[in-house]
């Protein structure tokens, strides 16, 4: 193993906006293969159906099947999963979904309606999407928290059908994301994955339901796919590495600290792990916890490239400066690890999550607290939310005009739309004046 | 002019769920030449920034100019331009403002915070965007509404920077389009037009600021564009072209339901405008005031052939089979042309807008009703919602957990992340039991 080399810059030293920039800067590479590969996957599984995706199954996941069946898991294996799994798991799993399915509850929104002065009846009208499909990758880790994190928003909101879809290497599938698929409301699960998965999602088959909008992380064929039924259904947002960015006034535990740390980078060789202090000493202690902590690692090769590519400590020589900082970042998570954490949201504009004070690890957001781990990266927290009921909901708006406010507002629209050209659109509110 | 040939279904007759579903079938073209073409334009924008657009403008809009000054539209000039128009325009765009401003107030989301049984804070930041960018199209109509339709929502969300950008053929603007920037709080206006707008305001320039997201109607370079950039910055939902569907019991003026049909059509030749009653004798009376009135409309040639080639008068049996037609129309307008629409409201899942009542035209709703006319087509209102004040918000969350919750949690924590592999997660969690 190489040693730690974590990249370290002091704020208001010569080059650092274009040092910072240049650490922060990840761009998703679009490469046309991918595209035309991706686009052959959909359109074939649009003509194919089902004998698309069986072939898919023996092609990408060594897993050779007859029929759509094979494919097909039915409520009594999501329970039977669940019920295989040691009650430490079941109970796990039940206090996440619960504290996730509680603080949801507080995002959901209500239809309103007023009548206004003169007579117009003005209103919203929210309503849950019909069917929605989430996606839940394969590979090492079996990723129960991402069912529950992407499943219980659109259960809460109100969606009667969440498809869950996820590979099955060799026919093999994780007793742990099925026991999670339980608790967490998904009502149909196909074993399917890739960019054939969100094709099926998107298009339908004549087995899978096609779904009004897919949720949940990926590899290329997955993001790429998403982006290509974009329209066709509606998507959750782009998601690129996951990234932490850590504000520690140097009163917590270095370990604590370096751990923190560690929990990002041990995600891929491109997630990012950022700490920010006033204290130039504590940094050099958690350095030190660093290099002490890593070699007892399980994942210590990704950590070691993750600090290595894209790791960063940030010196300030007053921690209030980080405030700015945090702004320019708009981290995924952003950790305060310091007195008063309340104090500073004022001045936050940009952040997927906030972790207040020394004993809230991301760790914590990750699995339990309540709040959504499906946020925003790469600085999109300016635009992006975490995925959240909002995500199923959609709004219809309600306009009713009595006659007196037809004759009212008519001449408006009438010097608007002619104005605009549009004089169809004028004669018919004329028609409605003086009637 | 050849005759109006509308499509004629009887809901129930043999074939019908395929004519309809054929009715309704619009995708977009996804042309890899347009896309190449797009993304040149975009790469040329990111790394040659003023000159580029400079040059564009004299390619692109016959409108060469010797610097960004030419391009660069003042508060002073917007302003003047409001001045300019006479009071009728002044009057009417005021109002509409005025009303679209006090509808989306109603939308603003407030951050929300509280305290779990456990001693848990959580909660949910909302903030507004810093700057967003708005896209508005030159060609025939100035489209002064949608300027105040696109801004107001940034507006009322509290964004500080609204840039928008317009193009000026031959150098020159519509007075009206720049008098509702004035009136809906644009701060900045380029005259920049297609995909290298869209790239300006994504990547900036040294003139032209980056924005977090670019809203705003366009040509297929824009929608490209838009669809390109997203990721890098938000963008609003992708449309289709316009349509309207009409619900009417037979007892509305069937003049005004020709011309509510026309006000769609008129849009383009595949704008969709469909008529469902239960009365045949109302829908060959509507078919007459048709005939009647198309030869004296200015733009009788486009609704000629939008109504030729996708417009539709449904027969039903009994006017409630209405209601799960327009759920699977999902239609960006709806108008209830019936008596008591409220009742049908609950029925009513998926549909942009819902016009109740024989007064409310839709054209009220285009221009000053209140609520949004940037609304989701082709069917997407299963999925997307009305352009609003939400889109300008972003969300973060809040955590902060006591020594004692994390003591309560951790273990969950630790349970959840081993089953899942990551150990840094897990230890980060343990780290904080019993402190």
């Amino acid at each position: 193993m190489t040693s730690v080399a974590m990249k370290y810059l002091k704020l208001g030293e010569s080059g650092f906006d274009q040092s910072l920039s240049d650490m922060l800067s990840w761009e998703s590479v679009s490469n046309a293969d991918m595209q035309k590969l991706v686009a052959d996957i959909i359109h074939h599984v649009r003509t194919e159906g089902d004998q698309a995706l069986i072939e898919y199954s023996a092609k990408f996941d060594s897993y050779p099947v007859d029929s759509m069946a094979a494919l097909t898991v039915s409520a009594e294996d999501i329970e039977a999963a669940f019920n295989r799994l040691d009650e430490a798991k079941q109970d796990a799993l039940k206090v996440a979904a619960e504290r996730v399915e509680k603080y949801h509850s507080k995002q959901l929104s209500e239809s309103w309606q007023y009548t206004d002065e003169l007579g117009v009846v003005l209103g919203q009208k929210v309503t849950a999407m019909d069917k929605v499909g989430i996606y839940v990758p394969g590979g090492v880790a079996p990723l129960a928290s991402s069912v529950i994190m992407n499943a219980m928003p659109a259960k809460v909101a109100g969606v009667k059908d969440i498809v869950m879809a996820t590979p099955a290497p060799n026919g093999e599938v994780s007793d742990f994301v099925l026991a999670a698929a339980y608790v967490s409301g998904v009502t149909e699960c196909y074993l399917l994955g890739g960019a054939q998965a969100i094709a099926a999602l998107a298009y339908g088959t004549q087995t899978v339901p096609s779904v009004d909008k897919i949720v949940g992380p990926g590899n290329a064929f997955v993001a790429t796919a998403k982006a290509q039924v974009f329209g066709k259904v509606g998507i959750d947002m782009i998601a690129g590495p996951s990234e932490i960015l850590v504000v520690c006034d140097g009163k917590t535990n270095p370990d604590w600290i370096a751990m923190d740390l560690f929990s990002q980078a041990e995600h891929s060789h491109d997630a990012q792990a950022i700490l920010i202090s006033q204290d130039a000493e504590f940094l050099a202690q958690v350095k030190a916890s660093i290099e002490k902590l890593l070699p007892t690692m399980e994942r210590a090769d990704t950590i070691l490239e993750s600090l290595n590519n894209r790791g960063l400590m940030i010196e300030v020589a007053q921690l209030e400066q980080a405030i700015e900082l945090i702004n320019t970042i708009a981290p995924e998570h952003l950790e305060l690890s310091i007195d008063e954490p309340e104090s500073w949201l004022d001045g936050i504009r940009h952040a997927g999550a906030i972790f207040m004070g020394r004993h809230s690890s991301e760790a914590l957001g990750d699995y339990c607290a309540g709040p959504n781990h499906v946020l925003p990266t790469s600085g999109t927290a300016r635009f992006f939310s975490p995925l959240g009921v909002y995500d199923f909901q959609k709004r219809s708006s309600l306009i009713g005009a009595s006659a007196q406010a037809a004759n009212t507002l008519g001449p408006v629209v009438s010097v608007l739309a002619r104005g605009e050209l549009l004089t169809a659109h004028a004669q018919s509110a004329e028609y409605r004046i003086n009637d």
